[in-house]
């Protein structure tokens, strides 16, 4: 299957944010897009952005991409496997049981259908937000299921290796066990935790750190679309949340006799499981590693940070993340800022050598 | 109050992060400052730092700053208390209604106790991460108590202005309330959702985005102190979790029905009650104002992100926030840049005139 590029031409339905950012992708490659929405507007603006040409009836496309709403797409998925007997379809909704199972009810030839899921969401939505490099390194789950052959699904194994994604083959089944655990109940759990602060005073929020911001970034999401995603993988959700509330309950009965015997060692229990719990989530180029952190103090004021990472870049050093830390009401600023271990010896002492004030560095 | 510095002498009690941290800081302003630890290696190191010199039996200090672990914070407090009745003594410890809840039942001279809470915590602990800036622009809670007059609280207020903090007052229980809501219960919250990674396989690790990431990070937090805070803090911590069980329990009858009248208005709802949530929270400068976030596409390599801001900063224009987008095994990052909006139009024109690529920058 290497090698053997995606040729065309391709049909992609729905010019949402995921919808152009493939066209645009595959546009970049050469190949001939063709795009369908049921809004006139959004397939105008992806056209004015360059993500293919409008469909026409003689349109014979050896993919289909359905990039629409969880909400329609088994029927958007039925209807094109009908109006395109030779085509194969593919669809990117973020749960993928409830389309297959969807499709089989409908009787439509699932021959010719594999869902897909690339893992490469935004918090901004539509044909003006998409990027051709969207899926660049993400994750793109295929989920194979019995009613088609291997070679017969090549076609979107190639999209996601064309478009730079990394293919990752599961059942539906384990796809959506899969994404419930690290989105879908992630998700809720963070709405549930903002939904606490509705009613807060603004002494209370006066007091909130960087944890409160982290924990409750995700809560910002939005409404419509997360409705349909927890309505189709509400099992697998609920199973987890489930578990969830039972560890929740022990905690709280814990907190209601906080001098009982065992109390403190449950407490620890608890944040010790969730020390082992977050470090099986992989670092960034999807390995496990750890990177050494050093804090780098910086006035806030136009041009110090670049400053200082002008330094760092000369001295041809490569930052694996940049984090700035809130100092509310201050006028100056931390940048932690994550190395390789191997230079972060040379690093702080360059710096230090350069007058910035470092504190200590933690692997 | 104002213009009147705090003279000193000051004496620390625990020779940690928080005391290391003021002790470096009022020795910057040239106060004498004796330290004391019961451990010889923690106080040496702090000694060697510069954070001061070592406590002897003539000091007769104006203001004494416990800062040891919350278990042991009123039994301290007494103590100092009782070895120098000239002092005003204060802590530092996340909880306030216990210690001095403690302190009335032992019958310590509460007449020179008031307790305080710099919002400043670290991922790093002990004198080696010691900041002298640590309290820049944070609030530092003053939890006045009947048992003391206002005169004779002032130099802890006047600490915190030394320190570059922002001093707030509010009564114990209202703090213990306070950062029950936006600090221990969020960090409970977290520990519990991370706990749920541990038998993870690695097909669902691999999928992991930053949203897990954020909400998890601060589930990698030390046990052992937080046990000392969630015990010490129990009641306080346990009203919001019993509120936050109550929609959590309704969050999973409705996934337990999903198909039921209602379900997807429960779930709407769900949704946008966090999203009103974290809109409460005040964004960097203590200010809740929104501002205006474009990215921008970095390559992943030394000196991009550097000139970048770089070119930022020849602007003029005052970066609000920085984030960098994980994008696991990419060559290519995201930057994601916070502007006040009336700058927004000028920096998005400015940057595409020099190349940057561009995503939509949304309010």
């Amino acid at each position: 299957m290497t090698d053997r590029r995606l040729a065309g031409p391709v049909r992609i339905v729905g010019t949402g944010l995921l919808g152009t950012s493939i066209a645009l992708a595959l546009r970049a490659r050469g190949v001939d897009v063709s795009l369908s929405d049921v809004s006139p507007s959004s397939l105008a603006l992806a056209i004015d952005y360059g993500a293919g040409r409008e469909s026409v009836a003689a349109d014979d496309p050896q993919l289909i991409v359905v990039c629409v709403p969880p909400d329609v797409t088994s029927r958007i998925v039925a209807a094109e496997l009908a109006a395109y007997p030779n085509a194969l379809v593919t669809d990117v909704a973020s749960v993928k049981v409830e389309p297959l199972r969807e499709l089989l009810a409908l009787g439509a030839d699932v021959s010719r259908y594999i869902g897909s899921h690339p893992m490469a969401g935004r918090e901004r939505s539509g044909a003006i937000s998409a990027r051709a490099d969207l899926f660049n390194g993400r994750p793109w789950v295929i989920a194979g299921h019995d009613g088609i052959t291997y070679g017969r699904a090549a076609a979107v194994e190639q999209l996601a290796l064309d478009l730079g994604a990394l293919p990752i083959e599961m059942t539906a089944e384990d796809h959506d066990r899969n994404v419930a655990l690290v989105s879908h109940a992630p998700q809720l759990i963070s709405s549930l935790l903002a939904a606490r602060l509705t009613d807060a005073t603004d002494a209370a929020t006066a007091l909130a750190g960087q944890g409160l911001r982290d924990t409750t970034r995700i809560a910002a999401s939005d409404p419509e679309l997360w409705v349909q995603i927890l309505r189709a993988n509400a099992p697998a959700i609920s199973a987890i949340l489930h578990a969830y509330r039972d560890d929740l309950d022990r905690a709280i009965q814990t907190l209601d006799a906080p001098d009982a015997v065992g109390a403190r060692r449950a407490l620890a229990e608890l944040i010790a499981d969730g020390n082992t719990g977050v470090a099986r989530i992989p670092g960034k180029h999807g390995q496990a590693k750890h990177f050494s952190r050093i804090v780098v103090l910086v006035d806030d004021k136009p041009g110090e940070l670049a400053r200082l990472l002008t330094e760092i870049g000369e001295l041809g050093i490569n930052m694996e993340d940049l984090r700035l830390e809130h100092s509310p009401g201050a006028q100056i600023g931390l940048a932690e800022i994550s190395v390789l271990p191997t230079v972060e010896s040379r690093l702080v002492g360059e710096l230090e050598s350069r007058g910035w004030k470092i504190s200590e560095a933690l692997a």
